[in-house]
C-alpha cells in the first residue's frame, strides 16, 4: 500500500510514522508513506496556499491551485483507489470503513487547515470525505495519522500476532471484555477467580458474557446495528 | 491548563506538539504538556510493562504497577480534574466534551497499548474513559493528541481570530457551508454569485440554507437532537 499525505504543515506529522507499529510497517515493506509539502506547490513568491473566504467571515480557505497542481502531479504517475479528503462534515471513519481501505493499493489524504479547502477542490478532485469524529481539529493531519494508523494495523503482517486485530473491540460490533494481568492480587485487589480456573469453556463464557454486558451498558447502539 | 500524557512511546507524540496552533498554544503558555514514559515507572531490571492475560488469549496487556507509580507521583503534587484513559470503548468524544474539557484545569492522559490496560487500572485510577470514534487504532497515542488539540484550539487565545472557533462545524449542531476563495473563475469552474453580491443578508441567509441542507443531507442525526 502507498499512502501520500498533502499538507501544509509536514512537521506535525513525522514522529506518529517514526515510531511503534507504523514505524515497523514501513520498514517491512508494508506501506509507504509519502508526505507531501502544499507549499511546494504554489505559484506565488510568498509561497500563499490560502486566502479570505468569499462573502465574509473568520478563518482563511485554502486555495484550489496548489492542491489541484499537486494531486495532478501525483495522478499523473499512478492511478489511485481513493483521493480521500479528511473534513468533521464527511462520512463518520467506523471499523468497517477502515477494513474496506486497508484493502486498497494507493490512497491520497489531503488534510484541510484553517476553515478548509475550496469547495471546488472537493467537487472536481476528492472522492472520499471521512470524518474521524464529531469534533473540530486544528487540521487534518492529526486526523489522517489516525486513519493510517487505523487501516495500516490490518495489514496483515503489520502485527506481530494476526490473530490480535481478529479479537478487537467492533470487530464483531462489542467491545472488548475486561482483561487482566499480572499479578493477580495486587494491593488486595484481585482478578476474577474464572480467569485463575484452567476451564477454556467458562472463561470464553466470562468473557462473552462480559463483552456484552459491557456493550449493552456502553454502547447499546451497536447492538441495534 | 496542564496536560500529563502517560504513554510506553512517548516519541511518537513529539511532532504534533511541536507544530502549528499547538505549539504557538505552548509556546504563549496556555498549556503545559508533559510527557512521561512509562518504562521510567517499572520495578524490573528489563523495563517490563506489559504481560499475557489472565485467561489466555492474543495482545499483552499493560500492568497496573508502573501506572501506579506513575499516577500517584504525579497526583502527589498537584490536584488533577480528570483522569483520562483513551479506549475505543469509553464515551465517545464529541465537540461539547471538548468544550467542556477545555474549561479544566489540570488533566492526565493515559494511552493503553497492545490489548490496553489491565482492568483494575480502569477500577481504581481512571475517572474519565474516552473514545475518539468507532475504530482500533495501535495505541491510545494518538488518540490523546486528538483529544488535546480539540481541547486547546477551544482555550481563549490559542487560535488567532477567537470567532474562528464559535463558527466552527458542531458548535450549533450543523455542518459548515460550502466555502470558496479567489480565484472566482479557476479554469472555468465559477464561484456561487451570490457570494459575489455583496448583500449580507442575502449571503447569510444562503450559508444558513446550505449548511442544513448537508446536514439533513449527510448527518440527520445531528438535527435529531
Amino acid at each position: 500500500m502507498r499512502i501520500d499525505i498533502i499538507t501544509v504543515v509536514p512537521d506535525l506529522l513525522k514522529s506518529p510514522f517514526e515510531a511503534s507499529i507504523l514505524k515497523r510497517a514501513i520498514e517491512k515493506n508494508l506501506v509507504e508513506i509519502h508526505l507531501h509539502n502544499l507549499r511546494d506547490y504554489t505559484t506565488s513568491s510568498y509561497k500563499q496556499i490560502d486566502d479570505y473566504q468569499y462573502g465574509g467571515g473568520a478563518g482563511m480557505v485554502m486555495m484550489i491551485e496548489p492542491i489541484d497542481k499537486c494531486i495532478s502531479k501525483l495522478k499523473s504517475k499512478r492511478s489511485y483507489d481513493e483521493i480521500i479528503y479528511l473534513t468533521p462534515d464527511g462520512n463518520v471513519l467506523n471499523q468497517s470503513m477502515a477494513n474496506s481501505l486497508s484493502l486498497k493499493g494507493n490512497l491520497i489524504m489531503l488534510c484541510g487547515h484553517y476553515k478548509g479547502v475550496d469547495q471546488r477542490v472537493r467537487d472536481l478532485f476528492v472522492t472520499k470525505e471521512i470524518s474521524i469524529g464529531d469534533y473540530v481539529l486544528s487540521g487534518g493531519e492529526l486526523a489522517a495519522a489516525v486513519l493510517c494508523d487505523s487501516i495500516i494495523r490490518l495489514i496483515p503482517g503489520v502485527l506481530g500476532n494476526e490473530t490480535s486485530a481478529l479479537t478487537d473491540a467492533f470487530q464483531d460490533n462489542l467491545l472488548s471484555p475486561p482483561i487482566y494481568t499480572r499479578p493477580s492480587n495486587y494491593k488486595g485487589h484481585m482478578i476474577p477467580d474464572v480467569l485463575l480456573s484452567g476451564h477454556q469453556k467458562k472463561i470464553d463464557n466470562w468473557r462473552d458474557d462480559k463483552a456484552l454486558q459491557r456493550t449493552k451498558d456502553r454502547r447499546p447502539d451497536l447492538l441495534e446495528e
